[in-house]
Formats: structure tokens, C-alpha cells, sequence
């Protein structure tokens, strides 16, 4: 079976301080880089997924928005209905850190992913080995597994006698889901949790590197602790909530990171979460996968334009709207300089409008307000002493951002 | 549904003058690369397409040919049916900008399309929105949209502040059809237009940069305007004109482009056309497409080697042959020197031989007598003063290319 | 028809000597690379593949286990039921020189590949047209071709007017089959061989170069001819033969190769081989293709974990296993200092456990003990005179390394 998606993005940096710059070239006064509006594919996949008699599956799926640099997302093979472990995967998969990696970007209600969402879980998917199950009443769900900390979606390998391993989990549960209305009303409650050992001596570093966009699609990292000095571990734990009352969800997370570090240096504690609300105008809801404890295809009441009825005629539909709000936090400020981890500490308000065409079309617009605080900034043309003015300071920026996207999936 | 094509080539650089080289490498003497003979791979694609009920449709087709460097080309998603839009696709798809690039490469009759065709409209495909149209009677049909002029198939996105957009259309007319024959004669006429705003400013330059190789696959550009200084916008015009009778066709075109140029700089005219004849000496037709107005699938009498009669006998069929000449001409030169364009002027003569072994795949050779002429050729190695004999001057070169290709689709 | 498939491989180099270091990182002292263990993906393939009527076939299969840099594998159209030719084949396709390349990966017994093989027929596709056939007794079976010899499926093109054309062959014959078990006793035997033209003028260097990691994935190839000065041609003859006794089987190779040099260099005499026995515990037995003289799909007796029933039960299953043992050696040092070759002399015992799980899964573990002896070493950072104690001298070194594979394919 063939499958696939086909995401274009729009981005305009409306208004951004020229701190935001110096946060957008990563860091250093040299390398300031002014966010550059942007018009392309944000996701262009296809793959091949299926079943190997008697239990086995296996997929593939290539990510082609990068042109010349095609990288894979999914890429495993395993089996079903194994006695305890049930579903057993080896290979390219996403990370169980909390709920909004895992929800797919099909089904996922605003554009991009929250800062610490997208800081302890960069592009969520690791070479690994882990179980997925559920149990028969589908009151819980869960999945953990063993992991190797380095994205090789670019490479394809990862080539260093110094493994970075963690392990990985996630418990959920649904008290209340409401058979009778069709899943319209329903609680979700889940844990997770990950064990990291990064190693220092890594041939390309330590994995101990937390960072994101600013919850948009910008050239640079705005949030970004860079590989933290002499990480030796990690742990992260998160929380996270989803109440749906018909057309109104509510949702919120929040995760907690330590790392430890050796060679004298003080650990570092990094935090973050956020909280959404959205409704649908026109009435529909947002399923829930039980199996998996994460958003489910989404179906408007009327498709957008023609709908073809049982009797042969067409009439026209309008698709589904929903409005949406988020606020999203993330501090990974930590410490005193030249000892600690100066990432900054992000606040950001989305507000998103969703015109669902079909089941497997949308347009989603979205405008943010944020802001950057505390980001250390060196200033490489200054000679260390006298230090220039922004030599090894925190600084501070505000912005706002306007996105819009078109999808497909199939 | 998957589909693909697979075209094989091999081209031989049989002989060309010294100043070929140095357009070859180009247009700097010390840069000058002799066109080297080639084997391989010119179209390795395969991709998805589909329909979304009730009426979307979407496609991603990715080139190979490439090896390490995937592209992708048609990359979109979009509607059917639409009220007076019709079919409206967003994503990369190709610029109406005249007949020859609106042509698939598995039905145009020669190998590599001509000079003005491959200058103006490189590569044909952009990110854009545009609407696909026709009347009833298939008299007439058209297609307009708003590009941004940046070619994105090798980065995925265009990340600039300054947007390059154009408003391009065609508008096509079928005046005679017939009907009675399934199409072995017809008329097409169409006239197609853009307006572009360019942008000087642009982080990676304008993109009023005309440029074509010599009608075959040589590493280097032979004719090539570079990015225009202080280009602000262009106007392209084109009209075009096929008429088809039984096994002998028709066709012609001709392209004139206006580029405005700011800073002091004139403003530059650049214009090209071709004509070209083809005939089946096995007695078949090119067939028309009058929604699109463009060549449509050819279908062989009978196919090459083996042909599975209806009474389970097999016979032996030899395919169907064509013999073709193109007359294509392009002037790339206006102005004086230091203010005026001088890309160069070609003009070549091609014969091919088009061996089709069935609907869906076929055999092509092509001979190509061509010269570039007054093209400008800089030499850095002279000082600016005394110029050095090759030191902004207009060169000129004679070249004789042969070509052949093996292609299926599927 | 998509098809494709998915080979997870982790490798440990559990112990070598300096010696390897150096080989590993080409040679040269100064870049001397400690092999580094691997986790990731040796393949991770899907293409599409069809015929076309009337008798026309195409592929085209993508190696997407190298991240950003795709590659293509099978890329080919042709005919089949052609007279005399009876399949024909033009495009990116295995060169015939011996079993073990033609043999799938899907299907060989080892991880990798045997150094004799690896070196003189690197990644074995090549832009070629060849016959394959088979008489009607399934007697006999060959192929034979022309093919360009380097590899373009990472460049999509050979772009020189040095042309490096081989004419290559095997005929291989299945004196003995036993029809009444199903093949579960066969006797192969085959010879092949190649005689190519290399041409030192070439723009990226002559295409004798013979090379081969340690029959397990390391950065490095620890044997090395490098592209072999002055190269004018070279021959290569190999012998093979294979007898399977039920659950056992017994195969052996040999080739050898024969440089001619010119510029007054010696010519050099390379050759190598390898036999292995393997042996299934649970009693299947390898099958054999007599249309193609390779091995083919081996299918357990019992699937791995669930087997369903023809009643609708389902049963147990603990799938198919099997251990292998293989000696393989190479000799690619001939002459002496400053004119013969020197790429090292391999000698290499593997020992394998094979677990099927079904017919289009499995899991590959492979113990390798080994030692690469007299491959010459230079020191660039010694002065000419005195010479260092690594300079231009052969150097010797052991080795041991163990490998686990997950596989699938479909």
C-alpha cells in the first residue's frame, strides 16, 4: 500500500526584534540573519507500507520536501500479536515523549509543534526497538522501548563506538470515552518518561542539545542550548491531559528534563508545557485512537465543494471550521553563566483557524505572538576583555508570525 | 496509482569550434571544458497520484536521474470541478508559458526542446496556484496562475523576504478537429503571456537570467544571459500554431521577452522561435489533447516485436517510424557592451528518427548542426587594460551533436 | 508493482590491531580511523516494476538507506520473448561476474559479501544492454553484456569522452536437479568472465581500482589497489560451483584478474576466492534458480510465531535456522615496490547463524575472524629520506568483528 502527504507552507515574519536575528543565525552578533519569509513544501512523503504473512509488517516512508536531501521517517520492520510484547517494531520510529510528537501532523489542530515538544523530542523519530499494546477494554494504552539518541534520517547510520541509549515509555488512559455519541466526549491522562546516557566522548557530540523554532518554520533556532557541556545523562518525565466535550477540546502537557553533567559542571534543569483550547464552528469533533492515545482522522459533516448523495445528485458543502488557541512556555534557562545552560525561555500565544475540506484535506492558518527572553548571545568580534555589549549577555526579543498551510494526505 | 518514466540517453559531441568550449565552461576562457560525450540517465522517475473524494486530486512525481540529488517535479494538490475555476492546482507545476514545454517529454517528437523554449521557461515548473479550463465543445482551453519565479525542485522551498511572483496564462483554440478520423487532422492556435515582477534585492539573485543548452545535454549553458543586472520585471509574449494532416505535422512557435532594468541600465528584447516538421512513414498521427492543447499519447499500428492477436496467435510488428526536422533560432543579444545583454545568438537545424515500439515506449536519434554566435566571452586572466584578445568580446562557434534515447513510461 | 525492502544492521568491531586502523583510514598513517561500531540501515529500498504490452518490462528500484544521498539500484527497460536475445535489457543493471553478487542480498547466506567478489565487482550494477536466456531443459542458463564500468548510481551520468566499455559473460549449467523432492538436490556449476578496456586518460581516473571492506560494513576498504596506474585493460576469469544435498550445502568460487599496464609498468596478476557450507538445522534447503543460476527464496516450514491453519486455528511456530561457515581469501599484491600492486592480502573465516522467520524475513548473525596481510602503507608525514618506519612498507593485521541483521523484504 502505497501512502504519502503533501504539506505547502507559507511564513511571513511580520514584525521581530534584532535580537530575534541574532537568535535566528545562532547566537553570535556575527551571524545575525534577518527571518526571511518563506514559501515552499513543509512536508512532500511517500512510501510503501504492508504485511508479511503470517505477523510480520513493514513501512517505509521518504520525506522529498528537502529536494536534493531526501531523508526517511518511518522506516521499520516487526510483528503483531506477539504474546506481552504485542506490537514490536525495529527501526525508524517516533519517540513516546508525551502526546503532541506522536499525534500526526495530518490531524495535529495547529501548524507546527510546541517548544518543548520540539526541544526534548527534535523530530521524534530514532533508530530503536519498542513494544506498542493496548488492553482489551482499550482503557490503556502503552508503548516504550530502547532507542538510540542520534537522528540518522540524513545519514542512515550511526557510526561511533559510543552508543547513546535511552529508554523510553508511555502509559495512557482513557477514562471516559463516550460510546454511545461515537467518541464525543472523552478523557485522556497519560505519563512518559525517558532514561538517557549520553556520552561526552561521541564522535559528534552528546545528544544533551535541546532546541526549537520559534513554533514556525524559520531557517534558525530561536530557543537552543547547544550540545550542553559534559551532559552525562538525562532524564525527562511528562504530564499530559486531554478533556473533549463534542466540538470543544481542551489539552495540556508539561515536561520536565535533567541533565546530568560531569567534569565540575552543575546539573541543568530545563521545563516546559503548554495548554490549547479548540472548537469546531460547525460542530464536528476531533476523534481519539484508543489503541495508540493520540488524535484520530478528523471527518467534516459536509466535504468542501461537492458531495456527491446516494441518489446520484451533488450538492455543495462547505468543509468543517475550527478556531483554536495555545499558549506554550518553555524555560531552558538554568544556572550562572560560564557554569550554566542559557537556551532561553519562550512564551508564545497561536491563534488558528482550520478549514477541514475532506477527511484527508485541510488549510490551516495560524498567527503567533511570542516572545525570546534571556538567550545568551556572544559577540565574537569583541575581544574578551573589554567585553562588548553583548558579549556573553542574555537577551531578549519579541515577534509575530502569520502562517498558512495546504494539505493532503493519502 | 504509480507511475514513472525511464529514459536512457547517450550523446556524442562530434565536433564543435574552441569557442564552444569556453561557453561550455561559462563564458570565461580560463573556465573552458570541453563538451564531453554522455551516458546515462536523463529521466529516472516514479511517483503517486490520486483522487480525494469527492473532488481533489493530488500528485508528487520525484526525478532520479540524479542519483544523491533527488528533485522532485509535479507536486501538488488541488480541485476538480470547481465553478468557473475548474481544475485549480496548488504546488509545483508547470508554467504555460507557450506549446513545447507543455508537451510531455514522452510524446514531444525531438529529443531536447528548443533554445527559446528551455531560456524562458527553465525547467517549466514552479510553486504556484493555477487554474486549468475548457468549454464544452473543446474549441477552447486555457490555463493562468500566479507563480513565484524561483525554480524550488532541488531546495523545496524559496526562503526570501522578496517574493519574484508572475501572472502567466495561455489561451488555446482547437478551430478544426475531425472528428471522423479520431483526430488525424486538426488546428491549434494559442497565444500565452507573462507578466513578472523580478527583484533585484533578491537574496540569491533575480531571476531574469535566460539561459539554454544546445538543444542536447552538455554540462554547460551555451547560451546564457546570467542574471540581468538591475533586471526589475520581464513581459514574455508568445504565439503558436500546429496544424496536423494524417501522418505529417506542423508546428511553430515564436517567444518575445522585455526586460525592464533599473540603475541607469536600457532595457533589453530577447526572442527565439522554431519550426518544425514530422512525418510517420509507417502512416500513424500525432495525436491532440483539446483540453489541454498539447500532444497526446501515440499509439503505433502495430507494436514492435511481438503483437498478441485476438485469436491468441502472436504476430511479429515492427513499430511505428517517424522522420522530423526543426529549424530554432534565438537572438539573447541586445545593446552595447557594458550596458546591453549578450547571452548569444543560435541557430541550429535538428533531424531525428523516432522509433516507437508501442504507446508507451520508443526509440529516439537526433542529429544537431548548430552555431552560437556573438556570444560574450570575458577572459580574467587579461588585465583590464591592454584587453586580452578574448576579454569582452562576442564569440562565435559552429558544433555538429548526435543523440540517441531508449524511454518508457508507465 | 512496488516491491522493496528493509535490511537493520549493527556491527561491532570487537577487536583490531593498529595495522587495521591505518587500513581503514585509506593507507596513509596520518589518517589513520579506528573502526567505529554502526547501528542503522544497510538498505532500505522500494521501487515500482511492470511490464508493457506487448513485451516490454521496465524497473526502477531506489537505495534510500543513504539518508540525504539516494541512490538508484535496478533501473532498466527491455524486452522479453526476443529471438535469440530472448530478454533484453538496457540500463543500471548486476554485471555477471560470478554467483555471489548475482545472488539477492534478499537470499545470501552471509552478511556481506566474499572480498574476491566486493573488489573486482564493486556494487556490481553498471549502465549496460545484455541478454540473459536459458534453454528450454533449463539445462543451461547466461547472460553476457556491454557495459560501461563505472558506476553512476550515485551521479546519474558518465560524462567523458573516455568511454570504459566491457564485454562480460557467464554460462552456467544445472547438470543435475532433483525434480522429484523439488529441487532439495541440485548440482551448478558456471564460468564467467569479462574483458574490459580501461582508459587511464579518463577524467575521473581509470576504472581498475579493486577494493573491498572487511565482509562487514566499515567506513574503510581495508583491501585496496587504488585506481592502479597506467591501467590499459584488464581480464577477469572466475569458476564457481555449488552442490546441495537436502539441508546442506556446499559452494565454492574462484576468480582471477589481469591488469595490463602501460607507461612500462608490470602488468599485475590479482585473484581470490572463497567456499562456504551451510547447513539447515530444521531441514529446509536453499532452492535454486535454473533460469538465472542464482539462489532463490528460501521458505521455512513453519513461520515464526503465528502460522495459521487451514481450520482457522492458529499454531506456534518458531521458523527456519541455520548455520553457515565460509573461508574466504584474496591475493592482490603482485610485483614489487614502485611498480607492482600492493592492495593487501585477505584471509577470512565467517561464521553464520541464519533464523527465518517466513519466507521474506529474517535475522542474520555473523562472527568474522580474519587478518589482511602486506597491503602497502605510507607515512606522509616522514620525509622521503630517511624513510619513516611506515613508510611504503606492507603491513600486517588481525582483526575480529561481529555483525547482526534484521530483514524484510516485499
Amino acid at each position: 500500500k502505497v501512502s504519502g502527504r503533501v504539506h505547502v507552507d507559507g511564513w511571513g515574519f511580520a514584525d521581530s526584534d534584532d535580537n530575534i536575528s541574532i537568535f535566528n543565525g545562532g547566537g553570535d552578533v556575527d551571524d545575525a540573519l534577518d527571518p526571511q519569509n518563506r514559501l515552499g513544501f513543509r512536508r512532500l512523503r511517500f512510501g510503501v507500507k504492508g504485511d508479511i504473512k503470517d505477523n510480520m509488517i513493514y513501512k517505509i516512508e521518504m520525506e522529498f520536501a528537502g529536494g536534493n536531501d531526501s531523508e526517511f521517517r518511518d522506516a521499520y520492520l516487526g510483528w503483531e500479536e506477539l504474546p506481552f510484547l504485542q506490537t514490536l517494531l525495529i527501526g525508524n520510529q517516533k519517540r513516546p515523549y508525551g502526546l503532541d510528537h506522536l499525534n500526526s501532523s495530518r490531524f495535529n489542530v495547529f501548524i507546527e509543534r510546541p517548544f518543548v515538544i520540539e526541544s526534548f523530542n527534535q523530530d521524534a523519530r530514532r533508530l530503536g526497538i519498542a513494544s506498542y499494546g493496548y488492553d482489551d477494554a482499550q482503557l490503556f494504552n502503552w508503548r516504550y522501548g530502547v532507542y538510540n539518541q542520534r537522528n540518522v534520517q540524513s545519514l542512515g547510520n550511526y557510526i561511533d563506538d559510543h552508543l547513546q541509549l535511552e529508554l523510553t515509555g508511555r502509559l495512557a488512559s482513557t477514562p471516559w470515552y463516550d460510546e454511545v455519541s461515537g467518541g464525543r466526549g472523552y478523557a485522556h491522562f497519560a505519563i512518559s518518561g525517558t532514561v538517557a546516557d549520553t556520552d561526552p566522548d561521541a564522535i559528534n557530540g552528546n545528544e544533551a542539545r535541546f532546541r526549537s523554532r520559534p513554533e514556525a518554520r524559520s531557517s534558525g533556532r530561536w530557543i537552543d542550548t547547544g550540545r550542553i557541556a559534559s551532559a552525562d545523562a538525562f532524564q525527562m518525565m511528562g504530564v499530559e491531559a486531554v478533556i473533549n466535550l463534542g466540538a470543544l477540546q481542551l489539552v495540556g502537557e508539561y515536561q520536565t528534563m535533567n541533565v546530568d553533567r560531569i567534569d565540575g559542571f552543575s546539573d541543568a534543569n530545563l521545563d516546559g508545557g503548554y495548554v490549547y483550547a479548540s472548537y469546531f464552528l460547525t460542530g464536528e469533533h476531533m476523534p481519539w485512537d484508543r489503541k495508540s492515545g493520540t488524535l484520530a482522522r478528523i471527518t467534516p459533516f459536509q466535504n468542501f465543494w461537492s458531495v456527491r448523495r446516494c441518489d446520484g445528485g451533488v450538492e455543495r458543502g462547505w468543509g468543517a471550521w475550527q478556531v483554536a488557541v495555545r499558549y506554550s512556555t518553555a524555560d531552558f534557562n538554568d544556572g550562572v553563566i560560564n557554569d550554566g545552560v542559557f537556551g532561553g525561555q519562550g512564551d508564545a500565544w497561536t491563534f488558528g483557524l482550520n478549514w477541514y475540506w475532506n477527511p484527508n484535506a485541510r488549510m490551516q492558518f495560524n498567527y503567533i505572538n511570542g516572545q525570546i527572553a534571556n538567550r545568551i548571545v556572544s559577540d565574537p568580534a569583541d575581544p574578551p576583555a573589554p567585553a562588548g555589549p553583548l558579549d556573553n549577555t542574555l537577551q531578549t526579543g519579541d515577534y509575530s508570525i502569520y502562517g498558512v498551510r495546504f494539505m493532503v494526505d493519502f
